[in-house]
Order: C-alpha cells, then sequence, then structure tokens
C-alpha cells in the first residue's frame, strides 16, 4: 500500500455507513439512491492556494472547510438540501501527511455539522500548490429550486445577514447559510435568489440578466458589517459592503406581500433587510442617503460614500 | 461582461437543450431531473498539466477530452450510462482566450459522442498551470451497477482490448468503454469491474482486495499491444501491458458458464481475453509461459520476461 491508499482508507474510515451512498468511498464511482423521483441539484467549486486562500491565514484544515463550505453555499442558493459531497485533492509533494489530514479535517467536520456525507473524490500529489475541487449533490425540496431567473417587477430584495469586509478572515469561516435558505423557502416562496461571493453589486447583476429585470436598492438599507468599517483602506464602509464578495451571504427576491410577511414575523435568527425592490426597466441603480438615484457600477466600484 | 462571463455564455451556447436539465449552466448550481428513482453514479478525477498530460505532446483539446475520458471510463467500470459532466478549471493566465476555448472544445466533442450534457462548472484563472477536474454523473442499468466487489472464486477475468504502452500517446485519445460495458452487463452479469488506470499488476489487486479473493493470471493471456512492443526501453512488452496503466479498458469478472458464453458469442467488437481465474486463496499470482507460478508484483514491477 502506498500513501494514496493510506489516506483514501483513512478518509474512508473517517465517513460513518450513509443509508442512500449504496456505494461508498473506494470504488470506480460512488452510488447515491435516490428512492423517488428527484431534482438532483450538483454545484462545483475548485478552489486554488493562492488565488482563494493563502498560508497563513488560512490552515489546511480551513482551507478545506472553506473549499465545501462555498458549495454548500451554492446549494443553500437554490435552497436546497446538500446530500454528498465529491472532492478532488492535489497535495502539494512538499508537504507531510499530517497536511493532507487537516484539509481533510476541515471538510469532514464541515460535513458532519451539514449532515453531508464526504462519498468520493480522487486524491493527486504534485509539485504545485494545493488545489481542493469539490462537487457537491443536493436535492430540491417540494417547493422546487430557486433559479436566479425567477424574479418579478415589484419583487422585494432581501439579503441575510451583515456584509463587507470578509476577506479579512470570515470568508474563511462563514456559515453556508443552508437551514436559512430550507426555513424562507418553506415560510414564503421565494422567487429567486444567489448567495453573495462577488458582493451586492455583481451578483445582484446575475438575477436582474437571468430574470430581464431591473432593480432599485437603497443605500441605507444596506446592512454594513463591522468588519466593512474596519478596514482602514480609505474605502466607504458601503463601497465594502456592496463590492468585497466572499460573504456568502444570501441575496433573495420575494413578493411586496410576502416580503411583509418575512419581516413581520422573521423566520431566521441571521437579521433580514429588506435593500430595494425589482424594477421592469432593466437598469440597476442606487439611491443614496440624500435620495439621489444614480446606476450601481458592477464590481470594482469606487465611490466617495 | 469581463472574459469569465464571455467564457461562460460561449459554454452555455455551446451545450444544447437537455431535457431532463432542468436547471442548466448559469446558476448556482445545475438541476438533473430523476423522474423515476434512480441509482445515481457519481465519479470525480482532477488532471493537473505537468501531471497527467504535458505540452506537447497532448493539445489544449485533448488535454480536455482527456479529462472528461477518464471520468467516462469510470462510470464505464461500473457498467453505468454517463448522463451529465460538470467541469472545473483554472486557466494559466498566460494563455489566450482561445486557449480556453479549445479545451473546452475537447470536452464538448467527446461530450457529445458520449451523448453526456455539460451541466455546469467553475471557471478560473491562475498563473499555474491548466487544471480540469470533471465529475460526472450517471446511472445504473436495470441489472445495477457492477462494484470491485463481486467477484467470486471461480470466476473468469477477462480484459478487453489491448495493453501496454498508452502513455506514447494512446492515454490523450483512447475510447472510454461505456458501450461495452453496458453491453457486457447486458450479455451477462458482470460480477466484479475496473477500468485499467494503473494497470493490471495495481487495478486487479483493487479487485481482490474488495471481493476478498484472489487471483491466478496467465502471462500468454495477457492481450500484449503493439504499443507495448515499440517501446524500445528494454523492458518486456509484458512488462508494459502488466504496468504501464492508462490503457482505460475494462478488467472483469464472470461466472465461468458466462465466460463460455461470451467466448463463444462475443457482444462486442473490441477482443476479449480470458487471462486468469478468480481464487478464494487471497493472493495474487501470475504463471509464466514455462508454467511456473509466482507472485504478481504491484505496480512498478521490473521482470525480465
Amino acid at each position: 500500500m502506498n500513501g494514496e491508499f493510506e489516506y483514501i482508507d483513512w478518509v474512508r474510515s473517517q465517513t460513518a455507513g450513509v443509508e442512500r451512498l449504496s456505494i461508498p468511498i473506494g470504488d470506480d464511482a460512488a452510488c447515491w439512491d435516490f428512492t423517488e423521483p428527484a431534482r438532483c441539484l450538483v454545484a462545483t467549486d475548485m478552489l486554488m492556494e493562492g488565488a482563494h486562500f493563502t498560508f497563513p491565514p488560512a490552515t489546511p484544515k480551513l482551507a478545506g472547510r472553506k473549499a465545501l463550505a462555498v458549495n454548500l453555499s451554492d446549494i443553500a442558493a437554490m435552497a436546497g438540501r446538500p446530500l454528498a459531497a465529491f472532492v478532488s485533492v492535489a497535495f502539494p509533494k512538499n508537504r507531510d501527511a499530517g497536511f493532507a489530514e487537516e484539509v481533510h479535517t476541515g471538510l469532514r467536520e464541515l460535513a458532519e455539522e451539514y449532515n453531508v456525507a464526504i462519498a468520493g473524490g480522487d486524491t493527486n500529489a504534485w509539485d504545485g500548490p494545493l488545489i481542493v475541487s469539490v462537487t457537491i449533490l443536493g436535492e430540491a425540496t417540494s417547493r422546487g429550486p430557486v433559479t436566479r431567473a425567477g424574479a418579478k417587477p415589484g419583487d422585494w430584495i432581501f439579503v441575510t445577514g451583515e456584509l463587507g469586509g470578509s476577506l479579512k478572515s470570515r470568508h474563511l469561516t462563514f456559515p453556508p447559510r443552508v437551514e436559512e435558505a430550507l426555513k424562507l423557502h418553506a415560510a414564503v416562496p421565494l422567487h429567486a435568489m444567489i448567495d453573495l461571493s462577488d458582493g451586492i453589486s455583481s451578483d445582484l447583476r446575475h438575477i436582474l440578466r437571468e430574470s430581464r429585470v431591473g432593480a432599485v436598492i437603497e443605500a441605507a438599507r444596506i446592512p454594513i458589517g463591522d468588519a466593512a468599517r474596519e478596514s482602514g483602506d480609505g474605502a466607504a464602509p458601503l463601497h465594502h459592503a456592496l463590492c468585497d464578495g466572499e460573504d456568502f451571504e444570501l441575496l433573495f427576491t420575494v413578493s411586496p406581500q410576502d416580503g411583509e410577511k418575512l419581516l413581520s414575523n422573521p423566520p431566521l435568527e441571521v437579521p433580514l433587510s429588506h435593500i430595494g425592490t425589482i424594477t421592469a426597466e432593466q437598469q440597476c441603480e442606487i439611491i443614496d442617503a440624500a435620495g439621489n438615484r444614480s446606476e450601481l457600477p458592477a464590481g470594482g466600484w469606487q465611490h466617495a460614500w
């Protein structure tokens, strides 16, 4: 047995028996049994050392955690239930076996927290930096998946949590909003949803584009996080909240009636902010504190607010 | 729109409407509809420039092709039907847009040939070499998936095609044995199967280990390919056929009765070779041309045959 097989055995031993995983790690493919008709969601994200994290401040464990977390966030953005993760890794040859175990421990601990099976993968070693590519299988609830394409003129736009400054640290430890998305979609039919990986200024545009609508958001309603105020780089906290990215909060739209319902009877512990409205006119505008309307520039936008 | 979105638009435009792909490329996750209960097979393989291919002799197109082909081969090894592929890529920043298109064209042409949808993915650019990580979704037929764990003492061991010397060129262009596996499993119940990625000397051991059995193979029955004879490195052709790897032919076991059936009425155009027998005793032995039995060493084995 060489190192690869020992590592795979270790990974396999870490993965408890999962009922629907009828063929677990260790064969040419895994087998997940859908015992009823299912709408199977699949998301995939690849993280590269140097691009999506660096050591330090990341640790091998946090790198593994993040690789799974961004994928869980994608399933959350569809209001789906994550089921099983498949993990392909390229380990740097100059690291020891403990490094590989730590990466996997970061993955496994988050997988356990979210009740997701690590069901398969591919393990490589090479002369390059750490690469972790995760593909996650999920399933839609009976309300169906929530795409980016369902926003309607008049819809209220909401975001969960607080935004900005994530790259200072939270991007490695953020909690994917899986339960939040399921609770929201159970409470009211969500029309469109996305997770905020690039910031509102970019991600809202994906919804507008796919739904062929526009939006007006209000600067004063954006939930600016403490980290956005503490950047010390001279950019306005609002700019950080709109453009930093890696918040992995949810942005979604609902009918005004359902919006009222969510505000009067919030289904989540996480704060919910009503930040604006979907419009028929295909623009993306922001109203500043003084009431002035202007085009919200896409990512990279810099303004003196 | 920046380069990433244009590339994604291009990929999306290349993927024709697929009925069961109810949410295609362009959302947080794709959605594949299983309209009946299904045994969903999932395989994943990550290829790295410098480790799994180099330019030249590989071209960007062949690199993309191979990344999908090795995954198709994994689904073949389960006797499954491939459905949809998810492709995460890290493109080297110093390559032009044509490079990305060529990688994708290599993927797409093979996907079309095998009737597989390219259903989602993740696109990155970085300062490192090309990385292509593919995850493939398949489904088992009504005969069920064929694992590595079902070999029984007395089973006959078969391989498809000819072996050895693949790394000289065929590893970039091999045809994944998807139809062959389906035809074989429809003709007779396959007990255990694996695709030959590391060579018989390694891959047969996976079947023995998972099935808790042993094997005796006969040197004279190994189908040695022309490429194995033309290596010019001094190693015996048989050594190449047993140890080179990257042949991506199928190795499988069936009952002796079904083995007779396959030989008397071959269901494939590809040659089928009966190379040995599964034994209860947990050893892995080879009988040479002179009738001498010895342990078949795992990969890296060198012998003067």
